[in-house]
């Protein structure tokens, strides 16, 4: 059943909702999902709500114009509508580890995801096997000091080509550059194999083993121009002993990357995330 | 800051929120919270919603009937208003074992909760040290077969003349009869030192032992005629090995079951709670 | 490094570490891992213990013949002894899902397990494109009422031809007859898509919802000819709420289920499953 | 039943086990633990053992000597020995959260832990009263830069007097000393409201809300003179939204703090803590 999606944001005043879901009820619309948040440090109001299209009385092509004439402007709103018979499109970086690509390539392939995936970028070789057996171009983009900037480049183009919506970094060990973060902002997903903010940079793991923690994490992020420091999408955690390796903390790090990294790509998928200054609200 | 809290449920049709917020804003009452469900295989919606009564035109004793008038016909609703100033009144059932019954009255004795305490009944004498270091009332009532009716109906009595609202079973190790649960429906909170609904019964514990599960649950669930199967209000569990004792089960499985019943009784004290046909909607 | 592992288990007395810890240094192995563990209501000693083979002065091939004359009888012990550098081989029967599936041959194709997988056997078609990606033979034997106790039998028949060591059923959506169940002893690895023992047979996540639970859970066990009741290997949980649809749990199900199914297999292979009674000793 | 326990470690090398169990079992002590751990970076063997007495032929005042004399000089060990008849005693350091208080008190009237508790000190009055329902001598000695210094010596008095064997900060929030920690090393156990490394120091919930995590922990260590930074004994986690202010994270934050802590001061009774470095093995 085809429905909108409305997600907006504005200064908190009283009479949002009563507006909003007026507009909609009076326009025949039937709403299926509503949810709101108001930071009060803030003072922001943040709301998510779908509604089935039917019988909506509004064509869809002119429903953007009307809110933003209608609302936004008498509210100071952000907003962004979507339709669910959009299919995102979808850019996987990575490197060398498979964990995470085969993750989301199960799910694509399964048709759990509203998504198309055209293509894979990697600085390495290795993974050409499994964007191979997914039957997905793989471009192998190999980076240097030297040739980073001229690589993102034709990254970029690629991307461009193809119109990519969002990117998502499976395990790719390159720090992106500003300008190429610019470009795509609070649409690039990256996972980092730690509890953030514990254990920045490079080896978490090696780090979370130096300090004897007992429990480590993955945090999947939307990448900004300071490392490992974007708004949080989604982590998780699991216990470890004195007697796991740094090896052993690799691998059972694997199975939170792939897991926490795959819910934030469908959390972004289902247009259920909404970025506010360098935090999330994650509409369920 | 004073505000009223509405929670309802009716059939679902377009319409309901756009009506209902309405009529909060169009009397100048300030939403602070709205969360809305729709259970699509009972079509029924449910929704809470607080705001705040400062500038409210209508006077919070006509509030009710002002909704019921306009709204709760209309939509065929069932509701219930809450205003936070009013405290609800709880009992605590115990029997021999303290974990639960520190727990609360930690709580309570700290101010971390909207509730009063004006009494303790057991069918044991073990924890009237407890209730005394505390200052509560403490009402010891054997129960044999034979005197369980009269001592139910002097329990009522004494619940009747405290005005209590709910009760809470702190591991309370007797099943009530009835007519004493139909007198308080969806009032009387318990709690099961199982994940149900496996191991429904007595010894859950020695259950999980005998069948060798790895991971261990509490359960706390509102009390009906059926034993251990009333709408669940919160779970959560714990994870054991194959070294784990029947006593060490008993012994982790304390701290799940404080915990949980502490959560299950706030969700109840927030008026957090709704319950539909055998299941609970829980507001956060 | 080559190394041997010991799993033992017999009735408790003193001296069992002393003489086994004694005879593995005597002969100049390397003990690099000891667990025990004693079950105190069974009065049954449970050992698992690793060493070096570099230097031990007996030979490998007469390890198990020595330790079953100076011990084992002594001590009236069940022993298994397994050495590093044999891959057990694995077959693998799935029905339609494909998540266990793809999670599986990911690990394997990544040189996270050291097993061979040979063969795929199923009873509908669907996978077959899975297997062929990763290019395992995939036998498609489909079951009826009629043909049931035939096919078992033509999969009996490929196994032993591929000299396969334990099974996994990743979503097999059938029942193995008793007889095939008794050819593989504790050798048959299922997942099952409830928190066992909640919601036994089909559609567990229908009687989830229906029951109302906040969380959810999967089970790994070995396959015993009662259904759903084998040793539990492993249990994992994922919480839910009242907004989540049967859909819903399927969906957040699966990833409970092929993780829960991956860290039982990854045990299997790693030796630290011991079976007694109808219970499990995992050691880590 | 009356047991020994042995908690050693040294430089690893073959043949300890099966010297140390030989030792126990030739003398007719009958194990009833065992669980060891090598550290392979630092290439040290952790073992910790458990054996009845009653049949043991070395006299339980002698057994530390023989131990030293015969095993812990051959091996270089540290090691530490402990008899189950013997009660530690445990001083308790709180400033105005009674949380954390309440959990301990509460288990020890219950008679769960092994302890004796002879006094609270605190630099507030404002938990007196719960010491007083528990019927434990409370010392208010309070601290101010300048009277710090002299405070801490009166405390040490006290402790002194009492024989107290380790001290538990249940939310003390003042520093100590780097001479007072001098005289309890790895016997101070603390409870910081964070997941350690994130959040060092003040007011690690607002940070928490100001980073946008969506996990929220505890962590329980023994402390030492830098700051958050010593051996961490036991950590938890709970999940937390955008919905959740900063009071709420507090509020939350009280259950973990409570459960991590007891969860540490369980372990560190039961003699299953061994630090090495800046890191422990925890024993189970």
């Amino acid at each position: 059943m085809l429905t909108a999606q409305l997600l907006l944001y504005c200064p908190d005043r009283p009479g949002i909702i009563a507006d909003v879901t007026g507009f909609i009820t009076v326009n025949r619309g039937n709403i299926v999902y509503l949810d709101q948040h108001v930071d009060h440090v803030e003072n922001i109001f943040f709301m998510r709500t779908d509604w089935q299209l039917t019988d909506f009385l509004i064509p869809r092509d002119k429903i953007n114009d009307y809110f933003e004439t209608l609302y936004a402007r008498k509210y100071n709103m952000s907003f962004k509508l979507y339709f669910s018979d959009i299919k995102p499109r979808m850019a996987i970086f990575v490197s060398k580890m498979s964990h995470c690509l085969y993750d989301m390539l199960a799910r694509y392939t399964a048709g759990e995801w509203n998504v198309e995936i055209p293509l894979i970028i990697s600085n390495h070789e290795n993974l050409r096997h499994v964007a191979d057996r997914f039957g997905i171009p793989f471009h192998f983009l190999p980076v240097t000091p030297e040739t980073k900037a001229q690589q993102e480049e034709r990254a970029c183009g690629l991307l461009q080509q193809e119109r990519i919506d969002f990117i998502v970094l499976g395990r790719y060990m390159q720090v992106l550059s500003e300008r190429f973060i610019a470009a795509y902002p609070n649409k690039i997903i990256n996972i980092h194999h730690s509890f953030l903010p514990a254990f920045v940079g490079a080896k978490p793991y090696h780090a979370a083993f130096a300090r004897g923690v007992k429990i480590i994490g993955a945090t999947s992020h939307y990448v900004t121009t300071e490392l490992d420091a974007g708004p949080i999408i989604e982590q998780d955690v699991a216990r470890i002993t004195h007697k796991d390796t740094v090896d052993d903390l690799i691998q059972k790090g694997k199975d939170l990357e792939k897991i926490v990294l795959s819910r934030a790509v469908q959390k972004h998928l289902e247009h259920k995330c909404l970025v506010y200054k360098n935090k999330t609200v994650i509409f369920n």
